[in-house]
């Protein structure tokens, strides 16, 4: 049997398997919690996965959840912590002693340990981290920004040198079975710590005992600073299919190790932070924050929305004269600000998303906006034509507020295509250009070009009603 | 040295290093292929790794691409072939003699095969099949829809029988080893095939020769169907940080394993399809689309919501009185309509991401419902009394237009108050119902909801703007 603090698929006896993880479950443990049968709810917990089981604290009360924390075996608990939600598990901790919670931190490989210890009030983490086996490791990895390779990092690894042989090598990987859950490869240093090769666990398994470690390393290997961004480190380890990165301090010496399921959390949370931040949300809202915080999040985008909208209101008091001669301009307030919104957000996010990874290049720009250019006037005269054709068919229906069916049919639709096109360049090419000048070009989805496209909109097509059509 | 079609990162050797793969290398190998120069070519392409040959070869004109990848030698032609996206190596592959293209996908991994022959003309690929080495294999893999279990999977894996010894296994190991690119689990199956346990190849490693494979496996295993979807693969694989997954057919024979490196790609590709879906974009558009094929993809939506406003457009219709009898009220059009669309996307956007990731639950509603009305009122309440003090401070500017501010502000703010709680509770309620029903709550972002609450929230001004104001 595996120890303990391993959440890796070498022991996966911990899968839930045939139970079910679901509000029913919830419902039963809570009352099992709430009545104080402490056996009967081990029973049900101890089978399950600290992934599963961290699911189901969040969707428990505080109180309940955290005696289920306090029941959990030191090292179990220890897991469910690293696998809670910040907010929650801030929350959770507040209310456990000092002494319970550094014996589940110490259970915890350093990068687990570190991210729980960040989101902790500053003096209890210095009391706990004082108490740990790993202090000093805990210590420099805190002091890495967590959004970079060393925040990502853990150090627990396996170091070997050139000289060994495949059997001192083996015995190294013995040495530290305990600690690490999965080993992937070895990582061959010289005397001052640099990393100079890789030895994959394949290439050690079937090398004979004697060979030299020099023999078999490939020593053109890939590492990464601790202080690459996250997002960097992600798309190097997605793009070369690699499965465990080293990571080396300033001058080339091997301080940890980041594996791939770390990556995946990355790569999953910034995708859910983008799909946010596209709907207007701030700071990367979870089901389990509180009220406040979650009003935090949501409201500037309100506010700046509606000062976007202000705007577009002005511009819309300024052709009053010409609403006041034809208050049926204003039916076509919604479909300008829809299409113009929705055309301009299509094309932005395309841009943003190939500048990401790297399937567009800020050099592209021509080619690109060539592209875009045709496809908005190809889906500009479609949904110009269905307008216009709409008008000539509806149109009559209302005599008393459309004067001439055609004029108005022709009006619409022609703004409708140059608010197309405008719409879907400024969206195509703001990302670009903004990647160009240094910006981070996912500023530029959603809301701005959106608010922007808004405004543009409704002014081209008053102006053009004005000269076209009143 | 490895084989060549290793693409982990047991032959780091291929990463690009120190060499940019931006558009100046693609313009110096562009005019190199032009000027037929070859060795140049090769000099400089095979010293990098597939996967950036993949992104400079997109950024190449179709012809030179086709030079480009024609000159590589096969094992390399190939792995750039299975890096290239679908569009753009479908277009490829039309141009390339057939010999030359099985030559390239042979030397590919069976999931890699199989990926790259979906994407070709249904003759092409059956006489490309019919000459691999893998024919049966890759036959068997393609006839799985791409986006389960068994479309991911590969058939090259590690099987040993429980009554190996560790040195049979290991000597399994070494047979698989130039076909398996890296190797981290060893499948234990019975006569039939049967999965009936893994051992990591640390325990493999680590145990004496002469041990039994049933005395170190470990027979507590997860393992998915052929059929699961590709979504339910990688969130449990994520969840339970699963480097390799077993799959096995209908009686429990193993027929395929997955490994972590696709289920990157799934993760980010479903991502990156979330967004366009969010955005309007149908059919996960590539920067290397034709401008037909992104037409296509982005009309229906510019169609559906120019539809949706126009119900929007007919609702404003019908306030024409009210419109003709104070044209100051259009103005509010786009406040509302931005206003709500902004508070229903907030809320559907964490609501589909929590019943995506797990965190929330259909069962959940109630206690939703209680949060998302408690942000919902607070942030209302400070937009309203945003908006109304900027009616007082504002609407006195234009006494034509606005006979009494303070009435205007009054009617406003509650307006605008009453649409925030409803598009923010429809918002956060209709994924949740649309789950409960078990319709993929995923449709209800973005559009639909945004088109609902405009029409609604335009409704409801004109509603309270006739009662309070006129």
């Amino acid at each position: 049997m595996e120890p303990a603090i391993n959440t890796s698929q070498e022991d996966p006896a911990r899968l839930s398997g045939p139970i079910e993880v679901d509000a029913e479950l919830v419902e039963d443990i809570s009352s099992l919690i709430e009545t104080g049968q402490r056996g009967m709810v081990l029973n049900v917990l101890t089978d399950l996965h600290p992934a599963d089981l961290a699911r189901i604290l969040s969707h428990l009360s505080k109180d309940l959840a955290r005696d289920a924390l306090e029941w959990l075996p030191a090292d179990m608990g220890g897991e469910v912590l690293a696998e809670l939600d910040d907010d929650f598990r801030a929350g959770l901790a507040n209310d456990i002693p000092n002494e319970r919670l550094t014996a589940m931190i110490d259970e915890l490989e350093t990068d687990d340990a570190a991210d729980v210890l960040a989101d902790l009030p500053l003096d209890v983490a210095k009391e706990i981290i004082g108490a740990l086996e790993d202090a000093e490791d805990v210590k420099e990895l805190l002091s890495h920004d967590e959004d970079t390779a060393g925040g990502l990092m853990a150090t627990e690894f396996v170091a070997v040198r050139s000289d060994f042989s495949v059997a001192d090598a083996t015995e190294e990987v013995r040495a530290h079975a305990d600690a690490i859950a999965d080993i992937f490869m070895l990582f061959v240093v010289d005397g001052p710590g640099h990393l100079t090769g890789i030895v994959t666990m394949k290439k050690l398994l079937l090398s004979p005992a004697t060979a030299r470690i020099s023999e078999i390393m490939n020593d053109d290997i890939v590492s990464v600073p601790t202080e690459m961004d996250q997002e960097e480190v992600a798309r190097l380890m997605e793009r070369y299919d690699l499965i465990t990165l080293p990571v080396v301090d300033g001058v080339g010496r091997l301080v940890g190790r980041i594996t791939i399921d770390d990556i995946v959390d990355v790569i999953r949370d910034e995708a859910e932070e983008d799909i946010q931040r596209m709907s207007g949300v701030a700071g990367g809202e979870e089901a389990t924050d509180s009220v406040f915080r979650i009003m935090r999040g949501r409201l500037p985008w309100l506010l700046v929305g509606l000062a976007g909208a202000s705007l577009a209101a002005l511009v819309i008091l300024s052709f009053e004269a010409s609403l006041a001669a034809a208050s049926i301009l204003a039916g076509f307030i919604p479909i300008v600000m829809a299409t113009a919104g929705n055309a301009g957000i299509q094309s932005s996010a395309i841009a943003v998303q190939g500048l990401a990874s790297g399937d567009i290049w800020a050099s592209d720009i021509k080619m690109r906006l060539r592209k875009e250019l045709s496809v908005a006037l190809l889906n500009g005269l479609v949904a110009s034509a269905v307008l216009g054709i709409g008008i000539l068919i509806v149109g009559p229906a209302f005599p008393a507020q459309v004067a001439s069916p055609t004029q108005l049919a022709y009006t619409a639709s022609t703004a409708l295509l140059i608010v197309i096109v405008l719409a879907t360049t400024i969206g195509a090419m703001t990302p670009l250009l903004l990647d160009k000048l240094g910006i981070d070009p996912a500023l530029a989805t959603g809301p701005f070009i959106t608010t922007s496209n808004d405004i543009l909109g409704i002014f081209v097509f008053f102006m053009l009603a004005e000269w076209l059509y009143l």
